[in-house]
């Protein structure tokens, strides 16, 4: 039996300025090496319950039914519309960028009838073309992204949700990139299903990811002809282990919730307004210096999402040479362009715990250095 | 905004003696606290490939489609069964404990025709049984569990992948309980898919499970009609991130990547071998000594699994009382009884880290002192 002569984990240290993971709280890092207890141990299922109340906090609602999925956000993505919808159900998927066309494969792999609008990557809706889509199609359900990766466009939700509640519909709100970093106003707007995931503004690791569902949608789930086609993501069975039942699922990723723990402590701690603002200051002072080097930004100041910032590549340079060079000799990682905005642009994030001045000031030197 | 007046973690150290999360090495809990990189980092898919080729060693296979799923044991299970099945596929399912059950609810959503055998809790299947029922209902895939975590038997396998490769059939194994404590030899056995969880004789954290795909099943995967009904859990896709094409699906959850690359490390460095043995001698002083004490075990001697141990409790006492005093008076884990054995039996799990000896001298003397 030949032994190990694996090198034991020693990577670089990275200032993390890219769609995510984000940079991590020390104190968080610290709470996930705490020693395992189990997942139905007293001392865990307080843990739980105290994560619940704090999710709903940093949430703005309060849906019984919040809690993290053991799953990165695309799992709670697909937690969504596995729940929300069965065969033949009709739905309607807006796509601005990348991650509404991930919502069209996740709602055809639960046999939903599938309609679209389309706006181009980078530019938001407006409640009139959400309304004028029902009322061509009308749907049970309607799924839209507050916060694009993959573009840094954030969408307005108020108008829209009205529409799709006169439509009688149910709202499904992607918010991966903008909890923790921006107003996500659940209860407020009027989101049925609203998910998040870990590693963006949150700065928790990737790997578990909260969801919400209003009584509405649960009832709507209750409601369900067929059985939940996802065994895994069924969120009755995933509510009854959370719940007061706390009914055998899955193991809970003990260390992935002691992270969340102590993530949204840190979070309350500095308060919602706090960070929020900080994440606007911060993303101003980018905005700013990224003009300053006469680049120009993707989407326009009114829909711009404080938590990712896409700024268009100078004709004049190799962009990949450039996140490269970011990467290799300043231990910066920014993202490139994803899906038909590959190449034309960089995507920063200043999410979380990396939502800093000095990030900025550094990042912004770095690639003037870099540029010229 | 009412700020965070939530305490931080701090929680009473378990002697993890139960059904799992199991006891975790510190060198793993130590690796989990390294700072992030990016899950497209250069670094990170150096990690990412390491852990395929220390995953094929402990699998005992060279199977090119070995990874890790994002998620517990339960969506490893998952992805076997909706990669596999399509609508109206005739699955043949053996049930002889609490996972068996899962399976068939599993399989249900994926829309599979299902044929079921039963042995009861604590015993297992013969290839004969196996080889009639496929005459009897000729299936496409047969799951198996190795180790049965609500019963303690272990499944030999060997004969039972003779039959079922000889009806032309896919051959599922459950090695959730089994990996890292016992041998699972997936190349010389046949398994097609096996799959397993992290926090048990692994002993790293649930939140991540190694999964393997021979590659006949591979092209079973290929020639499907139908996309697989879980965006999440696609191996395709899932492959096509782990492979050379870095194909963006999710984002790997960094800190528990670390967690199970160092579990390897810990694993290799041991011996396969060692470990195996240190596990078949640390069960054998648990079950001596829980006979010493006149509680009998559940499983027959040669079908015992070594890494989880029931054992039946004796009419005289409350298992309740004593499992809840064990925790409290003394710190120790043990699990109760699941699904029919609830109440009739105690699990005790000595696996990977806590495999030692003293921890079951103490447990032995704990349970001695309580049953006074």
């Amino acid at each position: 039996m030949v032994k190990s002569n694996y090198p034991s984990i020693d990577v670089a240290p990275r200032v993390l300025l890219g769609p995510g993971p984000s940079l991590v709280d020390p104190r968080v890092l610290k709470a996930m090496a705490t020693p395992l207890i189990g997942h139905l141990d007293p001392q865990f299922l307080d843990l739980m319950n105290k994560m619940q109340e704090m999710l709903r906090r940093v949430m703005q609602t309060d849906n019984q039914l919040t809690f993290a999925v053991a799953g990165t956000g695309s799992a709670s993505m697909e937690a969504s519309f596995a729940n929300m919808l069965e065969p033949d159900d009709s739905i309607l998927i807006c796509i601005n960028g990348y991650f509404g066309h991930r919502m069209v494969d996740m709602a055809e792999r639960y046999g939903a009838k599938i309609h679209t609008i389309s706006r181009p990557w980078g530019q938001v809706f407006t409640a009139e073309e959400v309304e004028s889509a029902l009322k061509a199609n009308p749907a049970k359900v309607v799924a839209i992204v507050h916060a694009e990766t993959s573009t840094g466009a954030m969408q307005p939700l108020d108008e829209i949700a009205k529409v799709v509640h006169a439509h009688d519909a149910y709202l499904i709100v992607d918010a991966v990139t903008s909890l923790g970093g921006v107003p996500v106003r659940v209860d407020e707007v009027g989101i049925d299903v609203c998910y998040s995931g870990a590693q963006k503004a949150l700065s928790c690791p990737p790997g578990i990811s909260p969801i919400t569902f209003s009584d509405r949608a649960v009832e709507h789930i209750k409601s369900r002809k067929t059985k939940v086609a996802n065994w895994y993501l069924d969120a009755t069975m995933l509510g009854n282990y959370w719940g007061s039942e706390r009914s055998y699922h899955h193991t809970a990723p003990i260390s992935m919730n002691y992270a969340l723990y102590e993530t949204l402590r840190v979070i309350l701690e500095e308060g919602l307004e706090a960070r929020w603002q900080r994440h606007r200051e911060t993303a101003a002072l980018l905005w700013d210096g990224l003009e300053a080097l006469d680049m120009s930004l993707h989407v326009e100041a009114d829909y711009r999402l404080p938590t990712l910032t896409t700024v268009r590549i100078p004709s004049s340079i190799d962009e990949a040479v450039i996140r490269q060079a970011l990467l290799h000799d300043y231990n910066i990682e920014i993202g490139g362009g994803l899906g038909e905005l590959k190449g034309r642009v960089w995507r920063i994030g200043l999410m979380g715990y990396g939502s800093r001045k000095e990030n900025v000031v550094l990042l912004l030197a770095a690639i003037e250095r870099l540029m010229k």
